[in-house]
């Protein structure tokens, strides 16, 4: 007999068909009723066993996180909460659970604990609702970039070039560190390293993916990225998936378009083919909510924020209009932002981000036109020689979640830049080629993979995303 | 007006519409007929200009490599090669490209030369083919398991544990190496590295994949794996992208069905969906075999081996069985073989492998049941306490595709296995949990991107099938 699933069986009305089913046993209660899942959906199928004709010794064994084999019939179930469930007519324990040993209970365990425990945390309802999410999530990701004409690009991880330039890096080396080679200046001598020469971690796969635009047109990169920052914050990880686009012939305004209808168009997927883990995750955090006190609950519940994503325009706001706003807005006359913002120029922090989307503008928001001197060497400058094309798109509750840009795509300008900098142009020399052999405008942007699962799930900690988080001083499993 | 790619352009019989396109110059001949290629299909368009009323200085920048916009009129051809074409009435030069300087040239290249120049490369016909094919295989990867019910799990790239003992690893460290800090042992201390204590790269997301498919069902890993072995050949390198299935309560049969199938059911996408870049890459390789010599030449073009693939049964042996066939064959009693295989135990070489595909099955095979010893700590072992349930997928040209197992689910007999091989037991407790609560059959396997994309385009050599190969000595880009 063919092995069924829940999902499946859950969905089907083919009643009094035999039916095989393998998976794990989530509660058993009065010696009859097995709630059985498989992974294949958040939901259970009942399993109702015969206890007068089932020996003691498989019963006693029936306990949560054993993994069973059951045969029997599908029929109609006369209880409440599900519409099939399956008369069991044979039952067998294929791997026991020892509950006095097993660490997750059918009860809440808080996520510090299921962190610890995050190979077995997958087992509970809201880790497998977060991870299929974030599964779908993916495949919406690769979907929207080919329908949309993109090529996948696979960015390299090692990298002999550290001139992007966005954060610390991870040195990847197979030198001896008992015994590091020096040379006769007492500089690390690298020519025996793996590579000959010192390698890093990315940072980010832009300067790479614009070199496949310039022959592809429209290229997309998603594969982990890397981060040596000690940022020991709820939305940081050194480990973390990124989505990279690269468009050859786009301006910023065609590089807004792209960020907004992909953010939509990925969320809507979800929405459409994740119903039951988002509907359990809504519940989740409307329940969560209840806890808190009325001040720090959500305005909205999370199929709400996600539908009011797909319904509403994101505001586009240059950078100069948002520090207008900011300068003259209560918080910052107040002094209760951290960080008071007095003239132009000011980065921007977090509490600014969020004030502008969850007070000022009450809709995600596209920042852009920023001050050259606070963003990367690659931005293209503006006319009024101050300010370059960069965009951020920022988002309720998680802030930044694309930062992109129009690149510079003119030689001079670039290698001035570069060379203000003190940036070494041997380094990018493979870059600079784009702008000496058919250089034409092009734009891109990075999204956090990470805290659009966040975003979509409603999770409040990135580590609760990701399967095995990297964090400082911490790379279990 | 919309900017129109080449691809559609190709396609559309809507002619004398006017159109707007931008791209590269392939080649410019007579003063007057340009071919541009925009990456959105090998085929470029020709754009006819009227030379008379074109600025000379205009012409003269019209040179291979060359970034141009041109507005005109969409017109049936007159001329052989084409079905369309694109009378042009404006044109602009967006960036140029120095015939004297730029490297690539339209004529061919060597594939040694292309390698140093792999910024540039994927402008040239055969690397844009195999890029783009490179890309819809993987999107046929995502797209194969999606719909067969697997979850994408992004294993860990950065691991505390080394345990899987698939290779040679990549350390990843923060510490500073002119000054590594020592214990009172006189050992490195790790505790102010970045995670505490010594990480490497990954060489495998199997284990941390096993752990999740006992909760999920199935799952597959996409991502990059890393090997830090010298290994200067045509089909390793140092960072490669791997794909790993995992499936509870899959035996090794059930392990065999979903590799062939999986794998029949990528390359079918290829032939469907790249018609043009495979035809390209067919009558490459066919003009390639003409200059060999008669005996070195394929038996197969390249879509005649790819539907030979998709149409015949994987052949099934045991270990056993092939190392009766091998040792009784030709060039083992000849002593043809560097490895003459003499007894039962011997490790296949790959000589071996492609004579049983190549000479004697003459198709894909799957050898199973290796000799224990051989193989991997977690593969299951047989009754007859020597063999596991291990299996290879070999292919005809590159050999190994896929390396895989039915999984050890006893606790016991997987303990003692780790006890015998010296593997320090703590460094796995979160993987013996999987054995202790709910164990239960399961399998996978790990295909070697790469080898798939070399034996879809028919380039012989790996790195020539990754946008930015990592070799030993070479992390240029």
């Amino acid at each position: 007999m063919i092995r069924s699933n829940v999902a499946e069986l859950l969905n089907s009305n083919n009643f009094l068909q035999e039916v095989t089913l393998k998976g794990w046993v989530r509660t058993f209660r009065a010696n009859r009723f097995i709630a059985i899942n498989d992974g294949s959906t958040i939901n259970n199928i009942q399993c109702v066993v015969d206890f007068e004709k089932t020996e003691e010794s498989i019963l006693k064994r029936i306990t949560t996180g054993a993994a069973i084999s059951v045969k029997g019939t599908l029929t109609e179930s006369q209880g409440k909460g599900q519409t099939v469930e399956i008369q069991v007519s044979e039952i067998e324990i294929l791997g026991d659970s020892n509950p006095e040993e097993y660490p997750i209970q059918p009860k809440k365990h808080s996520f510090e604990f299921l962190r610890e425990n995050a190979h077995l945390r997958i087992r509970t309802n809201t880790f497998s609702a977060v991870m299929r999410v974030r599964s779908a999530l993916s495949f919406a990701v690769h979907k929207y970039f080919v329908e949309n004409g993109f090529y996948n690009f696979h960015a390299p991880i090692i990298t002999g070039s550290d001139a992007e330039g966005a954060g610390e890096m991870f040195n990847v080396s197979t030198l001896d560190k008992m015994n590091i080679p020096k040379n006769e200046d007492g500089e690390i001598d690298y020519t025996n390293d793996f590579f000959g020469k010192e390698t890093n971690l990315t940072v980010s796969g832009q300067l790479e993916a614009e070199t496949y635009a310039m022959a592809l047109g429209k290229v997309y990169t998603f594969g982990p990225t890397f981060r040596a920052e000690n940022s020991n914050t709820a939305r940081h990880l050194a480990e973390f998936w990124m989505i990279e686009p690269e468009v050859a012939f786009n301006n910023l305004d065609d590089n807004m378009d792209l960020a907004e209808d992909f953010i939509k168009s990925v969320i809507s997927y979800v929405l459409q083919n994740c119903k039951d883990d988002i509907s359990f995750l809504d519940n989740r955090l409307t329940q969560e909510d209840k806890s808190k006190p009325a001040i720090e609950r959500n305005e909205m519940s999370l199929i709400e924020k996600l539908n009011f994503v797909i319904d509403n325009n994101f505001k586009r706001v240059s950078y100069t209009e948002a520090i207008d706003i900011l300068r003259n807005c209560k918080p910052n006359k107040k002094k209760k932002f951290q960080y008071i913002i007095n003239e132009w120029g000011a980065d921007l922090q977090s509490e600014h981000e969020r004030y502008l989307v969850e007070k000022h503008f009450k809709c995600p928001v596209i920042l852009f036109d920023y001050p050259a001197n606070i963003k990367a060497f690659y931005m293209r400058l503006n006319d009024d020689g101050k300010t370059v094309r960069a965009m951020d798109v920022l988002f309720p509750s998680i802030g930044e979640i694309v930062g992109g840009s129009q690149r510079e795509e003119r030689l001079d300008v670039l290698q001035q830049k570069i060379a203000e900098l003190n940036i070494d142009e041997k380094e990018l020399w493979w870059y600079i080629d784009t702008r000496k052999f058919g250089t034409a405008v092009h734009s891109g942007f990075g999204l956090g993979f990470e805290r659009l699962v966040q975003f979509t799930t409603g999770m409040s900690n990135i580590r609760d995303v990701i399967p095995y988080p990297r964090t400082p001083q911490n790379a279990e499993f």
